[in-house]
């Protein structure tokens, strides 16, 4: 057992991890085996007859994953051990059907097209867990339309918001990911299959056409040409959950951020044994966002890699092509670890109003010195208004007062505003400026994008 | 003079160039300050008399560089000195419309919109580069849709292609960068527009109108809510950029391998001084080449930057979001010096087409033994054919002769086919199989892009 | 005026900018070239006559640096368009030496040895500011060894430490970096010069001494043999500042946490106009940290960069060493600007001892827990102390008050420990074990180094 | 299995996948219990009886490591449920001393140390095999020291070199990475020990002496302080390992581009099976390079992460840590698994002096240009000669001829250069000026350092 074996599991996705566990490789590749003896069969390149042997002996089950794994080193890829123990167990159904195996592919064909499926159903999962955390994140966004909060700048208070549009924020984002998810799905269902120097020529007269039934038994697009050596769909595939995982990350560091025990207003669910200590009772460590952060640190590098061993020479890489195949997999496993994570953390999240309403006092009203500098404004004026207030809050810093009270102190002011209007004016919700049709328009779009 | 804007000039694209110039950086900060004074005019929140003497002032030629580097430095933006010169220049043309200059909004408005005006224009300067990069790519893969030469996998010889179907592959693949560019085109024209916090509490209940006037004037989208802190769109213009930075060093990778002294079967277009030598009077070094790979060695790297600073805190980052500054145009600039190098490359490619049928002679003819064995089938059955051929390979080898020779030895061989026969297994083009429909679907895939 | 030339603005160490700026960039290269005239002189390859006149004509400001940057861009590196410029001023002063200029080098002697150098002075620089910094530190350190503080794990509250020992556990990793920067400036500081293909045939049997002597008038080492195409060196460079940018990176972060507005325990230094808000008088926003963090979040990829080109191509690179003529001086820059930036945090950092006291609270003595526990053992064995005690903690939580109250409630701890125990087991300095040894073995290896 | 156990073996170092194996990650965890035990006994913290009955259920094939693997996930490390399986074990011997068990360590105190233990592991590894390597380096030094070849620049042919120099080359930075993880091990073998917040605060006043007898028993050294958050020397390992890679990569690359079909310089030592194809009787596919080239391209962005991950927030990290579980040990194995492949490749190498020799004539005499122009010089003055043989390159290039052709239809050569001279002229080792110096400098190095 590999180390990460160990540690992966504590960062993982456990049906990501079925999607690209070695069972699950080894079937995508017979897959394209059994799929390809169809339709060379289909072209009558290969008798009928050797499709049934073959498409019965392309079961994972049948591969002894050991020896694949051994031989593999050996051959440089993982196809051609796969393909001669498969043709083995062909043969041991029906020697003349043994001869059709794989017959005008390369290894890369194989290999490229598995990839493909896993990805396709790597990017189905997404979807749906992305989807389930779009919801919760419209509930939240919801509920807390209206529940005041501070914002905050370069970890500063700044001025009120509400947390109902810092929700709307985190599932506009995800919107747009939803939009980039299903663009990916149609860009990289392509079939590979160009034989060994992308010729077909293998295949005489019949290397279109044969590639054609086979993109149709598999369900994927035939691309112009085979692109053994153009991997840009690939390094597509990678940006684009690369970019997920990133604002999966801006939610998470939010959220942790929340969570500090000096701030308070927020809490990963609670379940026994999570995230505690058994000498400190009164910690919750938030260790979904925890999964969420770590995964995130690691996917940005990952992706460079996919980018940078887009030089493949020639016809077919040396080493370029060998780097994207555990990479691309690792992405989309963090990503996936990453998202169920914070998908259960929004879907359970406590959230303490109260908290966050109090928390909006720590200046002692200074951040609503802009509410009530507009407000004076129509009285004396924005300039001199603005230097009343100024003024009113080194006040307040120097004599560690509250602005209420170093305004009340200022003739200028309280003659001008009413202790009623001070109310309003000192009032977080009153001075959250377009934050509820802000919410309100992210919503709308959750709803139609649901349809 | 910083020491990168002497090296910055070994990899530059001039046009490009001066979209990120302090110049333009500057000017398209101004566009978004006019025509700001002109959406809060439109909904009546400053008077409309300010807008003229605002707009005038918008130059940025009137705008002291030198001070507002230094400034820069202090406040922590470019915004805060630019509007404070700004306001400095309206106030000298009308003291009164001074006050109104900014207002509303925040100085992350003013440098993302900005920013999305540069890099819209960035986007345009690609696909008109790229659009004629694609016209020399097709010209290419149309003259030479029937030119032999060796198709090459890990660096060794493999089977014939055409040299047409490597262009096509080139082609092709900028075929779908095209496509990307386009959609990144629309997704990150965006209106940037939130106050201090996001919320646009100090335009009251004008907010959003005036964030909807503002998008209009600029011709970019409202997006649903303010994304000060949400980096996807900026992270994701970095990805485009950087897969298509890929394929054109893929293409860089090509092209140089294929100019080596030993392949000779490409050069560079030969201009006076050009990648020359004053002591080596045979060298044509390609230089744009280098050009197209060191950009490539690059910008990997830097968009994994854009991806790992996407966990903005809060309302507003703490380093991530002022990491992204100097980081993007870094990226847009790269690849722009890389494209239009590449195009050069291509536009003026000087193809060898006599040394390109020369090379695939290299191996005495090992590389045909695939044509062979098959045409052999026909008449002594797969696998004995295959065995035959494979002998003669080796016997040609061991001898050091061409593989001709060895099968002529081998009177199982020789006695089936004939002298003829073996002329025309021998003739590279006959075995480049689907290689010219292959090469057409992507020329009429061209076509149909450019309508 | 290239963009970055006014972000740079933002995150640059004004000493640091020198170094790498273009006037310097040239005198290092015109230097090495200085050197080599004296040095083939000395091994009589030129006459001693040639000297004078080629170094007088080395000098920045004789050289036309718009010219240069133009003419590099066609040439392919900035060293051939100089020597050009170089010849011709050394000819306006004695035509016959102008003969001997660059004698027996190539473009890369001169690039690279000039690189080392402004490397050298790069070194240089980090290493007086970051005795600085460490300086400030052990200040630090030494005033706060005994002042309480909450020790933070997952951002959440754990056990009392002191902000001494914080401080020491900065100053202790800055203490690894001095060496690794000493043993760095040893490592790097290495002569060039190969000529054309590493042989220096080009001189006969005076290669090898006039490289001594070369390496010797630039106080440099001599390598075993020239380095061209490996590059391990200059990445080292790269890796051990970025390490270095990394450790900087930690502090700043401690640092930006600890002023959040609901934290407050520390804040930069004000200055007038510092990191405020004209809008906003509460804020202080910590703007040195943001220098430091936005450095950190470009350093790492550009190190990849530096890694990801070693594989230069035979005896010189393609597009692999011109990929590291911008980056390995970005890297040292944003360096120098991070350690700037802290250096003067720390210098000035206001220290708010009576916040960090009052912070230690927040959980109402739950962070006490684990000292009482230990102290209740004694008496009534470990197990059941520790049974006791959460039970407390549990109770505290539940009814909203103080552990000190719930153990007061416990008749079996109340029995145990008196009211004056539990007065010094509930004092977070009385249990923050080995702290304060711990802070004097830091202060001690700084001393120690500082000799 | 995951899938990565598939694809792993391709690029693997079975003896270093042993270190980074799950029970060896366990094992070195336990062997730090295990001491721990012992430090704690001999500091009378707890009972001596205590330690035999720990130690002895300290042994990993006691561990269920698939319920150590699920358990991990929910406790967020793999400290946590190890102690707790630990503590049964214990238990099932002995009672009384699975009170003792992990006694004032917290999770990462185990996981840092256990890490360091590997880690030390690896880089002993590293150091053997990169002795062999040396080894190999310095017999094909030694051996072909006077075997000329081409150099090449920006892949075009320069000069002549010889393959002992470039060899020697490739041993001089083999050299320093010998020393730099020298350096490495003794940086890296340091204790962590600190407990819950590095205060060591529940061991009263036995803290440092039972963390100096822990250090003591593990061979390891004792911290100044504990470095929870502080991770420069896992970085520096990264950073070290990232370095040794490149160079590996470089070796590799020149390899690759040796052993084209063009080239036919070198060759991967033949077995049977390796590197071949079924069809493709002429390949032989430099699948050692590949490994080095896969490796090398996932390498500098994992260090990236390393150095992007320093920021550890506090006392502990939130994320950063936890991202470099797997990190490192993939560094780690990516970079043994380049080794050991290059040095098979290195110590069976196929070296064909014969067509490197050929290979120098492929420009038809124009690398010699230089050699004849210096030679003429001393006859008719440096830029006249200058001026004769670049017309005479110009012409060989125009006649497609031979330089030696070119330069006897000049008079003005044949005059003052016979026949003799210019055949010795010709002759490349007479032009590799200190070549056979440099390649003696480093062997003695070798040797030094062999002591």
């Amino acid at each position: 057992m590999p180390a990460n074996s160990l540690t992966d599991r504590l960062f993982s996705n456990p049906a990501m991890a079925r999607v690209f566990s070695a069972e699950n490789t080894v079937q995508r590749m017979l897959d394209v085996e059994a799929a390809l003896a169809h339709a060379l069969a289909v072209e009558d390149v290969i008798p009928e007859a050797a499709v049934v042997p073959i498409q019965s002996a392309c079961k994972a089950a049948r591969i002894d994953m050991k020896a694949l794994s051994a031989a593999a080193r050996h051959a440089g890829n993982l196809a051609i051990p796969l393909v001669k123990q498969l043709t083995a167990e062909v043969a041991s159904i029906d020697a003349q059907a043994a001869r059709y195996v794989h017959w005008g592919a390369t290894s890369q064909d194989i290999i490229d097209t598995g990839m493909v499926l896993q990805l396709r159903e790597a990017i189905d999962l997404l979807e749906v867990e992305l989807a389930e955390l779009a919801d919760a994140l419209a509930g939240l966004a919801h509920r807390h339309r209206d529940t005041p909060m501070i914002g905050r700048t370069w970890l500063q208070h700044a001025l009120p918001i509400t947390f109902g549009l810092k929700a709307a924020g985190w599932l506009d984002a995800v919107l747009r990911h939803q939009q980039r998810l299903a663009a990916l799905r149609a860009d990289i269902a392509v079939l590979q299959f160009g034989g060994a120097a992308g010729t077909l020529a293998s295949l005489g007269n019949r290397g279109l056409p044969v590639a054609d039934a086979l993109a149709r038994a598999l369900a994927l697009q035939l691309p112009e040409l085979p692109w053994h050596a153009h991997r840009d769909r690939m390094a597509e595939c990678a940006t684009v959950v690369g970019l997920l995982t990133g604002t999966l990350a801006k939610i998470a560091r939010d959220l942790s951020l929340q969570m500090q025990t000096e701030v308070g207003e927020l809490a990963e669910p609670s379940a026994p044994g999570r995230g505690g200590s058994s000498t400190m009772p009164h910690k919750r460590n938030p260790v979904a966002c925890v999964n969420a952060l770590a995964a995130a640190a690691r996917v940005p590098a990952l992706v460079s890699t996919m980018l940078a061993v887009m030089d493949n020479e020639h016809e077919r890489a040396l080493g370029g092509w060998q780097a994207e195949w555990d990479t691309l997999p690792e992405i989309a496993s963090l990503c996936g670890a990453s998202l169920s994570s914070l998908r259960d953390v929004i879907e359970g999240l406590e959230v303490n109003a109260e908290r966050m309403h109090a928390n909006i006092g720590q200046t002692r009203g200074l951040v609503m010195a802009e509410a009530v500098s507009l407000a004076l404004a129509a009285h004396i004026g924005r300039a001199h208004a603005h230097e009343r207030v100024e003024a009113a809050c080194r006040a307040a810093l120097a004599q560690d007062t509250g602005l209420r009270e170093a305004l009340a102190a200022d003739p200028d002011i309280a003659t001008r505003l009413s202790a009623a209007e001070l109310d309003k004016l000192f009032e977080p919700l009153a001075y959250t400026g377009e934050a509820g049709a802000l919410v309100d328009r992210v919503l709308a779009a959750h709803r139609a994008r649901k349809g």
